[in-house]
């Protein structure tokens, strides 16, 4: 039995969808130290119920997430009191934590869906470019906050956005830490797709869901970490790679559902993964 | 003398310019065994011959390319049936080989324009992220299909697809395999350009490929070596790898011809290269 | 004291800003020998003065640039007509210098701006790839014109290009050398903005300079050098070595300038980096 | 409070030195599914305690490991009667957790002694290429078991041996499964010295230990973590690793102590690392 | 049925081993262009023979081999005569096409013993250092010969060399050309073991073939692989990708005949591995 | 005309070797800031004397070096009293600049052979593992002494030891910081040879250099750059690289001279190379 309670997030299931929605409105869902604790914990726990299939990552109240919570500085403030060479080794240390945070989104076996309103800055930015696919409505906007704070983000953003988009254009978002809106967005390939409010944005996010959900959470699993892997290899380790996977996980019990559901004209269902 | 006999393609000679035709126009030019052991042998033979400056690769018929020929998957159940840790080790061998077609398109010395129309799915899409230029017809549509038949595209897709577009795109197309049309594929950068039907379509490729025979094959061929190897390096070893390349094939003749047909106002012409 | 003067460019500040102004207007500032020697020696000089926090790269007269003076060419082939293995040698070395010019701009730890009007052609766009930010007047417009004189760009274009916008659109330049404008360079992600005249440029560079210049410099030393390791490593690597950078970098100083300035509703002064 | 309670292993402290017995004498220490969880559960609980400087690992009764408990592989073999796609991709996950638990001896902040007698086979190489010091009395004896039960080891001796000793005597090693004794381990680079039998075995593994343990913590988490790297990264990306590492560790404190202590020739002291 | 004709290897088989003798004894089986097209197609049909699980490298006469044929030199020469671009583009060809010959031991299933007396120098020490086990007879000599007649060596050893012993040692090696003897070659650890004489040599190649051979061909070819990768990879990547590996490959078929055999006291046989 | 005047070292010629002795016996060598300026400025101007072919690095009076002078230790300190974010900014940059120092030998085309007697310690190791060759008198020794002054080594030795020889040794040393005498040294394949006493030595490295001097340049030049190459790189890099090298700079002069020269049993003489 997974252990979903958390202070800071909400969980719930849709059937194979777990939807987790940072809930901490008041505070436009600035990042606490209890986010960072229960975020890669609840990975971890949906990563191992084998009937979780996608999940999706929102925010309660106005606002997807305004980022850290200054809060945090306040801890480091008082770690660089401490003998300089050592509070340093522990401050790596500390953001070590924090940037794993956001990578046990990207190690969790299933797509997770990044659904976005009104404000996501400085952390919000490198939540979402650790998602696998984002989404918004057109009232959502975006800056690289850090800059305007004196800091060079350093939980994922300047790892991952140029990833994801035209390095050209991340290097500008964070050289000036301008804001940008859900429909730029969309045209420098950052979102899938923009909804005209919150509502379309539900629906669109568990749309989206439920299709990937119907899917073979095998061949799922598979197009994640092998675009993981070609990410960060050359083409020739990334064939390599996935003919080693494929070699193992390419078994003809899903692809006869599927061309027999095909044939039937019916919809074909995929079994879950096991539990190792 | 090159044998370009092949039961799948068709192959024809326009000055410089080789063209290959899928001919299996009843069956939407899906991917036989003939055409997995032919493309790479055809490519290495044209590669051979030093009159061969460029290569337009189409289809016969409505399609360009359906993907993969079922048939395909009838192979892979049964070699399934064996002693399962030797069937995996085959498997891995037979998707190198697959792999290794495509590959083939890229190793050759001289670039490969991929002339779209109708469909051009699964497979397909593996193929022409493979070749260095990209154009379609208006009615043109694509689609990463394998995700619909329960399996993770294992033929180069996923490699080599989020290394040509946005990798936020390529993501969101191989987790939906939504269908998405030629305007939309050259609005993300997939396509070159976009024709309004078929001849116009013959007529551009045929007009790129031209030009291209036109330039200096020994700096062509210089440049597609060296942009595979900067997608495949970083920015230091790509400049010390061009400066190496450079060092032996950077010679005056190319230039000079250049150079002196510029001041003529004439057109420069470029002899072979050398068969070694 | 930092020695500036050259005879290709000629240099100026605006308060942190650094202006350095291509200075052969009549020969399109195409690229004499002292050009590869200047430009190196000055990135090197305005690195190592501390109130440098921003440079503007432009051009006198009509054209940002022209690329290579011809004159070069005839250096090489002079080369090229003794023992051809040690030519070669030699060739490679020149290369590699040529190509340390423009690395310079990368090493430097501020940004560098290129600010582009009228004609950006061949070397030119090799150095604006090596820029951090890039805008331009509507008039500009760029080619990767190597190709047109029978040669493989070899400092930097092919290794830079497709790493700041999508590498399928970057290979149907280099292969084609066709002219595009500064609308579809913003379109595809290589400029920022676009300008509708020269004037509007020139103020729109000095603005982004000073707002870049009023940030924490040592942030945005961060920013590129991080930027720059994400580029050429695997996200897990950007991710440490991040969090190694900022152990030591991260330190509460302009944080807390930052964060009081903003509560005071007034802006944050930021320190310059100190002279190692 | 680190917990360190454990059914596979006894912890001890001796001041600043942790020693980890595996106590399982009556089995050869064979590796028992407490074994592959506890082992990374005590090296992170041993690694947040600060007054941990160094570690040794050794194994009570007549040999230090006799590798995997075969009772192992009858799980693997349960699993195998399942789906053979889903069983493949959890067998991966398993294989990767059990990884995952010689790992954790690496990413530990401190130095981990292998202190080895008797048989040292199967996983018992494994385990000992992922510490950092080697040593062993004279009747200990080696061998690459997997190969004689029909597998290719998969919980890292294929991996970090070749980059321990030469990768030619590796290969010879990995290839036959032959049986070596301590003294061409030692001959070969494997392990650091040879003890003519258990008793002095432990006085050297204690005596080293207590001789890092007297170093100042910092410069040895450095030294570690650099090693790491270095390996796993081009000599370039290593230097400039290293450099972002000490521009925040490397603090006078340390120094002054060390150079003070010279001069007075006393012994200087060290202060624990920091908690983050 | 596999063509093992050629001219220049006599290519026989001892149950599971194949034997390549190099058989042109009077020239010191001076490597001719029989033997650049003979070596990879002869590797690549033995490769195709599932029955094959081993091979031995030898040559027939007085010496191993003294390496390349001074008349391959004269082909270059030619070359070197036309158009320098254009024959600089063509010797890149043609080295690539010699190093293959080498790869394709390297990429072989199954591993490769080299079997050495007399002189191994110049192409002889490239051809061994692509072997998986190297011995020798006591009179062996070896030199990387290629600094004697002006070149620096192309075809692998000094790319493969300092990955199998000290590169510090392989270095020394390089720049001197000096000659060293089986004795020192064991002592470096390029050689598993010397043995007096022919005779005795030959029985100890036969002796390791056939221990090999009785071995599960399935474990070995992973060995192959997988050193092959952790060689050119991460330790994290080489994690990775044998647990990927074995997610597919590692099935009870091999452990149960091993453990069942152990239990009995009798030797396991493995079958075949497949044709993909 | 190179300028080689220096308060730390003296240059001598001997015809094609030049000697660079540190000059500073009554500190052991210590390095000072003229040492950290001077040498990369040495090897640069060596570098463009193309009648340079090999260097050897000595030591003027007892010993070879004590390593770092603790007066660099003040400077450190003292840039440590300021703003902590931008002292650390600025000690990256010193550390990176002494890397620098060391690095230039690496990056000269000639071989450096490191001719070492007495003392060899700390910043003594750094240097002489980014020479090419290391030999010793017997009375010499070596320790990685900086851990003994509570700091990570941080100017190569940790990066470049253990790709020189077994990184399980080089940890060791690292770790103890123990010292270790020239035979050891020799046994594990850091020195190429030792010599009884201090005469003997200077005979053997003069040897040495003019044996290398008599070699083709351009092929020691290719040695050199390529095993720094390969060393950094995988197999296949490797092998693609040198075979684009040797494209341009295999060429038939030198084969030829030493050829005919074998074949008059006189000695080949090779041309220097050329400045660019």
């Amino acid at each position: 039995m997974p252990n979903l309670t958390s202070t800071f997030f909400r969980v719930e299931r849709d059937g194979p969808v777990a939807i987790l929605s940072m809930n901490r409105p008041d505070k436009a869902n600035g990042m606490t130290p209890d986010f960072w604790t229960d975020l890669p914990r609840l990975m971890t726990e949906l990563d191992r119920d084998e009937t979780v299939r996608v999940a999706i990552l929102r925010g309660e109240g106005k606002h997807f997430s305004g980022g850290m919570d200054l809060a945090a500085f306040a801890e480091i403030a008082a770690l660089l009191q401490k003998e300089p060479g050592r509070a340093a080794y522990a401050l790596r240390d500390m953001i070590l934590r924090l940037q794993g945070a956001f990578t046990a989104i990207e190690r969790a076996r299933f797509p997770v869906i990044a659904e976005i309103h009104g404000a996501c800055i400085g952390g919000g930015i490198d939540m979402i470019t650790a998602c696998d696919l984002r989404i918004a409505s057109e009232e959502a906007y975006f800056s690289i906050e850090e800059i305007h704070i004196g800091m060079a983000a350093d939980v994922g953003t300047l790892q991952r956005l140029p990833k994801l988009i035209s390095p050209s254009i991340a290097a500008e978002l964070a050289y000036t830490g301008r804001r940008f809106l859900a429909d730029e967005a969309k045209a420098i390939g950052l979102l899938s797709s923009v909804l005209p409010d919150r509502e379309a944005l539900q629906s669109a996010s568990r749309e989206i869901a439920r299709d990937i959900a119907e899917k073979s959470p095998l061949a799922i699993a598979g197009i994640k970490r092998n675009l993981a892997y070609a990410r960060d290899h050359s083409v020739a380790d990334g064939l390599d790679y996935i003919a080693t996977w494929n070699a193992g996980m390419l078994r003809p019990a899903d692809l006869m559902s599927a061309v027999q559901a095909k044939m039937a004209k019916t919809k074909a269902t995929f079994a879950d993964l096991l539990k190792a």
